[in-house]
């Protein structure tokens, strides 16, 4: 049994809230459970430096917890005057996911950067800020497309993400926190609307995982980010 | 005219969202209008090394803004590595403001840390850090109570604070971005619930002021702190 | 009585050193009693970037401590690899009270820097800079003026600062550091010579204080900086 | 055809010199083609602080690359002041791969690190990093055994890594630069000896990857692993 | 000639000020000619960590230079956020050529810091520094001989330094900024009062020198050093 | 007896090999005994700022150590986030030597990197990385000669470098890790082929020396120096 009670392939309550902040040109509110993440997309004219001979824009983004958004504090990133590691892992994996679904020649030539802020944290903080950021970029593309700045539409379908794992000796959906800290096997998947893969990344905590364990774990990652685009496509269409 | 609409002593409206998020031991959503901050304060048994040979506890305070918070992205401090010296005046007057109305010693040899992690800003976001984080702080000291850790009360009465400024030629209360970005004179003003100063920080910004207008301007603050104190104690109250 | 026998109103000797040092457009000692603070103004045609574009010039402010100005020894600040949070908040203010009588239009294309470095602290650096650190800014304008860079004064009259506070139960003008170390309240004005305000800082540090409180240190403040711009003009005379 | 001309599940030459310098308790040069690595194996009887309370060891990895070890200069990261987030990414890969085959318990109150330091860099690696690393893990832990600090072995058999992906439509073990920079999917593989995975990370660069390819890759991973961790068993056997 | 019309072998103007500031164990004006270091030597019961289970004590040295010490200014090592190479290099000069004339065993289980600030440049600022911060070091020891903290002298005898170079084409004693910046080539000399060295450090700006220049300029710094030696030997005995 | 049972007068066995490592204009590894450090000179078309507007070319050099090169690991600079002051002041001297051996006007309008890195360290790794910088710089000289970028060639004759000292009381050549530590003299000479000084960094670590062991050390280094460029001439015409 799972500490949730949820059946194993069952995923948490998912919900995005667009338009939760009112400056930024995409901003969404996204909920995996009790893991809440602040989700904007800010576009800018301006590329970075080492683009700007190029023909194409460019998507990135930003990770960071607020400090008691854990069980016990963690110190202030600003205030330790950098990064972590775990924090620098986590947000090129966001920006290589969202990355591989824009079509960056039709973004043209501007940035835009997804800031994913974890307001409070139950696990899996990376697969929601993938979900929710793809939501925060496509209302910042749709933006863009209004106002006539961007001719052809730059997204390539759909995108989402979430986690799997071998928890007390089997394959569930969607870990929390009490489950992820206990995991045998963490694997986030990222996938499109296509049921193609955009990022694998497996890591076994305690024992080495078998070829069969990795493909139960690959066909709940399937059957749960599914249901994850078809909520973003509701909220999108509301 | 305000361009808000609002009379010149009228707050925007104030609200504290208590027990926000779930781990920390007080975690308040506080909005003065459209300025909203996340104020949370934790409680660690371990002191910082120089207070350790004393008989006493401490309060200290963190600021920070989420990287899009405001109207145009600003560079995250995680990522350039140091606080701006923005923030750090404003986290130095939060801790200050929060320490004059506390008893250390009843405390007890423990420090609380509170963080205000601004998620939208419209102006006056200090006064809604300083008002959110006194809120955050009685609740973090009604568990330590509760749990018998803390024998006599440690907080002396009620705190709260306001911006008042020279608009257009005339003193208004609580200034919101628009206000704030044009005004001749910012004060930011924190009182007691006994209407007794702890912290007064005027600037003139466009031509110096005269003494009559300080004193308008305090007494517009004694107005506006008044309500604020008012909406705390009924949000503690509930 | 005061540690010092001063009177309540009573300042420190008060002095201003001009071409204390040689390269500097304008470089005076300021002492206030033994607080010892060398000021210099550094005049750069370049504008900062952000700048650029405008019609003004800028004044800007940085402050230092050397590690032995103090009784003990401070951790020199280049070498812990960054600047403490007082030193950020010093500087700051020390800027914004200059830019306050600066026409910042008429000072043209060009920026000022005031360097604040306290080889000796007694209490009340921050005070001797800001009032040391104008004559210095005086001697780098009419540098510029001789040389016919600039053509109308962008100087507003004169400006200086000093700090009052309440010792041992009674207001007393410009805190040695045997006072300022047990005040209750501790106030930072800075005024220009019209006799209107530029920036009022007042921190209660044992209790709050009253209205009349702040009025009897507002009394004491435009006292004491009436004098000490009489010193200024007589040694800018001079 | 590849630009090398090896066939698609051919690796470059494999080859590990142990006792390549002289000081570490493990130090290996391994290559990978023309990808260099200098692997030392640090044991230290000081454990990290978190884990002094604890009952076991630790391994952690650093990497880093020489400034010219590719085709055009990369910044110093200790004169940048800070290691790039590919730098941070790879290190933590490093550690947890190794960590994953080692009984952490066996190994005893002590702290095994493993600096990775490319010389030369032509793709691949990190992989060359874990695979060389491994070896230079395997020669520290015989030393410690050797002088009866440890009794029972703290290793889990072996471990090997190596990169897979698809270049130019088809799948390929083992990329070289020209490969890598050009592959439309890229993915580093962790397998130990029983053929378990110990991490997969996946990354689409080109287009979303099928469940079908994702299936040949891991076949080549399989294959490649194997024939490394034959190298690695003759070269200790030696 | 020289730009200062002084003789090949002739000092500038060399002077001590003890006494200088009030706070630290010794505190010292040191001039050479137009060059101004003040030197201040702080004595610290508390030894670094790597020597707290050792039999002595320590010397070491700190250096800055104020922005504006310099005909253009500089900016502020503590705002950029770290020290320069130069700065580095000097002090680690500084701190070894102090050490190299004291006994540590007889100093005892404490540290001395000796800071060197330079409030105003012309060339020759470290040696300026070293033999001003001899005289700082010697009134901290007599200060800790004078309470009975330290037994046995642990100075050895006297030590200064100066600066010779080529300029011209021929060896001159003690540069100032004009001839420091065009000499081809610059040598720093330490000695102590047995006419031996302590450091030597001589460079070629311009064109490698022969052994009949160093010898030459060995011998201007020699008698240079006995000059300054009495300098020092006259203020202390004041 | 020197530990190693080397003659006074003996080197150790000096080889460099060029063509170490692909990617670098030039690449050599340069071996003193067991001292081998990796030198790579990195041709860049583009200068620093500070140079753009002048008509010569720079050369400058960078030096760093592999966490393990010595007997006990040192913490990695890169992940400190700073150089230390010994790394500062030897990468600052290793460019001083070589710039002051170049014609910068010749060089033309482009810059040249001299990396250091010492993979495995025994003493001298300042005088083997000048030294073998310097053959590393020969060859990325002639690269530019071959493709005719070049006109004048911009070497003055040959450079090396050596270390000396006075171990166990007597004057050697070459200190290796055992003779280095416990030298009472530690002098770092550099020459020219014409047998003058480019630098000379001679350090008393025990007792100041004399004027006639200084005179013996020099006469030492000027053999070595011979030797060392001798071998690399052999190799350069390899």
């Amino acid at each position: 049994m799972r500490p949730s009670g949820r059946a194993p392939d069952e995923l948490r309550q998912i919900s995005f809230q667009r338009h939760y902040t009112r400056h930024a040109e995409g901003s969404v509110l996204v909920c995996f459970g009790d893991t809440k993440v602040i989700c904007t997309a800010t576009v800018d004219e301006r590329l970075p430096p080492w683009l700007k001979s190029s023909n194409q824009g460019w998507v990135t983004a930003e990770y960071g917890m607020l400090p008691r958004s854990t069980g016990s504090r963690m110190p202030r990133e600003a205030s330790r005057g950098k990064q972590s590691g775990r924090t620098m892992e986590i947000q090129r994996l966001i920006g290589r996911a969202l990355r591989a679904a824009v079509d960056l020649e039709a973004l043209g030539q501007r940035q835009v950067t997804v800031d994913c802020d974890v307001i409070q944290a139950d696990g899996g903080t990376r697969t929601a800020a993938i979900s929710g950021g793809w939501v925060a970029l496509c209302d910042a593309v749709r933006g863009l497309r209004k106002k006539g700045l961007i001719k052809r539409d730059p997204l390539h379908g759909m995108l989402a993400a979430v986690s799997v794992g071998i928890f007390d000796g089997r394959p569930v959906l969607d870990l929390d926190y009490p489950e992820d800290s206990s995991a045998e096997t963490d694997m986030n998947v990222v996938m499109n609307d296509a049921g193609h893969f955009i990022e694998v990344q497996g890591t076994a905590e305690g024992h080495a995982f078998r070829r069969d364990e990795l493909d139960a774990l690959l066909a709940l990652a399937e059957k749960g980010i599914g249901e994850i685009i078809a909520a973003q496509r509701a909220v999108l269409a509301g």
